[in-house]
């Protein structure tokens, strides 16, 4: 239950304060230069203490490969890397060993193993979301050979929301502000509500965008592993993400299907649609338009307020949280969303490819 | 890419207009005493011309069982079971083989497999859903020995909305009305808008949200296959579904980590939550409390009026739709979303007893 | 655990004497004409009662496809196909009910599940082999337009062997006798052996050998799903087969590296190897030689000796089985080994081209 | 292709003469507790250089565990190890580089990757076995308390056979010898034979025979995943094994279904088999006898002799190996055979869980 992917397949592992997280990347094409620069960038655009607004945890996330590469280039073997946990102090969660913190992981792994690592949430915290990011970046290596794209940015903080119209936002500026949002304005109302929120101690949530530029047509299974489907269950599988939705989405409920069926147009034999509320996925599968898709993070549960909990004992207490956290974990999740958008469209990549003999 | 699950898992077959639709289903228990009734009643809620709102569109939906049970009970091989298509008249869509409706699947077809049965969409009917909810029946005759409990109801429709307050609605309403609404106004309301739409030849969407009682603690897994991953991508894996959510959603993300953290509480020795905002899952596994979620419906393509469209051969055509269809989807899609909770709720049950030696 | 394959998938179905066996396969390439005539042919190679020296228990193994393929052609959609079980006259069984027979699968049957179909041996009967036959003959409709040739034939029965030397043999005469055997004076030999325990009511093993020639180089995987390891899994999931192996086998254990290493030599550029000791698989992956290997049949545990047994009350008795039965499957079992070569062979051509982006 | 199993799964990672080798064991069960001392144990029994008759390469086999074991218990979550490759001498090995050993991967390798670590084989070197042997022994350390016991041993070596009369061998006495045969004569001749062929520079293959004692009835299933197909998959699996039988296997071919039937008795209501020539598994589903099974190994290509082959330019050229090698894996193959049981016992254990709710 580890491991994610058709024929690209990820296996990971680690716990936050354990030796060292890590993975394995399964299925990855030979031939394929690794491209050093760009991974790193990837990694520190997820990195705890990017930016003011972010947790000021040290995390290093230096990845080191074992395996699958020769020479700077892929073989075909399955690529093993990992990244080591240097920042252990596990005694500072030596208070933790025994409570059950609200709204996290602590009690449902307690009940369904009958063992936990209390450090740092072990397997459940964040930190494994490394993984994903080294991973998508070795796929993005790829996808980008193919002239696809994927930019994911932060459309929604509480109730501060990024303007949709394509005209108003720019996704060039996504990455030069703290929160990674598209339109500048709203950039600096979310990231100075961000800032009021860690001062008081609390969290936040948010929407993640995501556009897929270049998708071939033809990607998606028709039944069970439709091209949405597998985005969503990616999605869904990151921490802290409460929903997935593409296309018109929750949000164009109230429009009927008049309004909002993509009619086909074809100039100089080229067929196009003139609207695309689908998504850019139709039947699952992928038809050629910009992919699009939103992704609901509720807030962090490691807040800095007393709250009420029991321990392992059963036993009620006041449950006061000291370690450092994010309030807002949306700018850090923006590539963790497109690491696990490259990974599936990677992966329906290749499986597209045995249709044909 | 037919299957679905990873112990439990369903392999389904068949096209609108074949010879039959049906499914495997792989992995069910031994022992489990078919309630045949209880199927039959089930394929009625999917069925089309249940009433006055859903397409009169004439379905068999009598589900033969070819192996797996003996005696009335099953053995622990696999469950094959039919479904025949009764109603085909291929003629009607011979008008359809080189057109590509607006907002279908037959572009995306054509385009990925280079060939396509065009008869009622083939096997991106929505007809294959029959399939699931067969399947799902079995599924809940092992859940409901279990005191697991999946109840469905449509939330939305257009921009009606059904109240969330529980004292306002009333489920044991939801099979009473034709829209399947657990609040009498709402549903009348909801059933004149969709009448209205009906007459118009006009289509909406709107949303399913479904509660999950009795299900044990500890179901999932924590990092790719989290229990509302895998519902999730359950689904999407539906039909005209465009978005997935659960606990606090997309509708919360206004509040801050204080208001949504559920506290923990010890009641003679039983441990609880205050609240609910996290719907039943955290970190990925069941922590039995009520699992709840939404799926986002678009409204069904097909629809009466004249649309702009181009053909097989590239032309622009104007595309003049005449089959039967449902102005919206809702009603009949609730007992398919309970069938793909079910799936995936037995699924993890049966997934989860691999954890102890 | 009903499906078989990587990317090409075929799930399997069906008792003895239920309503009907059958299969999907899922993942099949699209634009496939299906040759009807030769699925017929291959059916028939498997079916009991073409010759005096197989059971003439009346077995009709008339395909019918439900889905899958549209006018003729394959669509890429999953195919799915029965084959009614006309020959059921329960009754025979009723004194099986609480039979263990020895060396069948009733007992472990009804040790794992606690129910058991006893007629006819329910799902553990070799009547679902022609399921793999019906998938198997699909499999073959690609492989032989790529020039691929999967050729078994009998090569021992019980002491009796055909020789090795290729010389001696003449591979177009393998159908043209009743054991399938390319030496004439073999066959006889073993068809008038099989006669004789026929008479006795007693049974005989043997040995299946298989050549696949026109093979790509490169199908295979590395570690856990190397070409043979497949072929080998695909060959012990047959029922009655008791081993594989493959090159110089169990054969050649007395041989030292030196005998058996195949040296390369490149003739005009092109690499061989001076000789094919290896099977025409290197480190699981296929090297463009001849792919051979070996498949051991135990004969039939049906014999028509009385037999000491136990029922399903613990209590000792006298078992007499008055069933029809195969003295010998191994002409029988010829098209089944070649079926399930069929399949793991296209698995592997799907799968090789997901390497390359 | 790098992942092995159904529930239980492990996925391996490495080359010869990379960073390091290892896995990920996913799906093992949490509270097990990691005996340490015998994992060293294991991976001493597989490691180079243990006796004069294997290789004297000196093969650093310290397994570190990276994550899933909490104050050395595992916790349920993936179990991530490395073994560091220490005896690096890369330059060794720059004569292959362009050079196609004769009955190795390397031709293979290069024709379906475009691309080869030529250093010790790369992917292909049978150092990977160490991961399945540190695997395995966790799979050990599950099974010893469940009171399953597997014992490999060498039961051939060229044409020295062990005899199979169980009163003639005596298993407590396979450690206690460096060929690993339980008859002590037989060990010495075939101790003897391997120096002589160590001294030429040649090669020589046999089998490993494998006992599972205390397996539990139930376990595999009845078509795709027999027990023994299983089995074999993870034998052939192993480098150099040419074949994989079981129970009567190829070598009672001769005798006739009297001759082998199993005859069932019922001694105090429990029922047992006169005899077992099934092997312990009957219809793919284990009946609570000894399993036994045989593995081929053929010698290994690695020979001290020139051999004649080709470069990758395509040039006929004469290969002289110089690396350091075993005259016969079969000592050391024994762990890894018993290891790769383990692992298919565990994991069949586990799922045969997933039958009860």
């Amino acid at each position: 239950m580890n491991t994610f992917g058709h024929v690209l397949r990820l296996t990971s592992f680690g716990e936050s304060h354990g030796t060292a997280i890590g993975g394995i990347l399964d299925g990855f094409p030979p031939g394929i230069t690794i491209d050093v620069d760009f991974l790193s960038r990837e990694m520190w655009r997820r990195k705890p203490g990017q930016s003011n607004i972010t947790t000021d945890r040290n995390e290093s996330d230096g990845v080191e490969f074992l395996s699958g590469i020769f020479e700077g280039v892929s073989t075909g073997a399955p690529i093993a890397f990992t990244i080591k946990n240097k920042d252990v102090k596990s005694g500072d969660y030596d208070s933790l060993r025994h409570v059950f913190r609200p709204s996290h992981a602590d009690y449902t792994y307690s009940q369904k193993y009958g063992i936990r690592d209390h450090r740092g949430g072990g397997r459940s915290s964040a930190r494994e979301t490394a993984v994903r990011v080294a991973a998508g970046a070795l796929a993005k290596m790829v996808l980008r050979e193919k002239g696809i794209q994927i930019i994911g940015y932060v459309s929604q903080v509480g109730n501060i929301i990024c303007p949709k119209n394509e005209a108003e936002t720019d996704l060039s500026m996504i990455e030069s502000n703290a929160v990674r949002c598209p339109h500048a304005a709203t950039a600096m109302e979310m990231e100075k509500y961000i800032s009021r929120l860690k001062d008081e101690g609390n969290s936040i949530g948010g929407t993640v965008s995501t556009i897929i530029k270049g998708c071939p047509i033809g990607l998606g299974a028709p039944v069970y592993a439709k091209l949405h489907a597998d985005l969503g269950a990616a999605m869904l599988g990151i921490n802290a993400v409460k929903g997935f939705d593409y296309g018109s989405g929750f949000g164009d409920l109230g429009k009927t299907g008049q309004e909002l069926n993509d009619a086909f147009q074809s100039i100089e034999q080229k067929i196009t649609t003139k609207t695309n509320h689908s998504g850019g996925i139709q039947g699952g599968i992928s038809n050629g338009n910009d992919i699009y898709f939103r992704v609901a993070f509720k807030p962090v549960a490691t807040i800095k307020s007393e709250q009420s909990s029991v321990n392992d004992g059963g036993e009620n207490i006041i449950f006061r949280p000291d370690g450092r956290h994010d309030p807002c974990v949306l700018p850090r999740a923006v590539p963790i969303v497109e690491a696990m958008a490259a990974l599936v469209i990677l992966d329906h990549l290749l499986l597209s490819k045995t249709l044909y003999v």
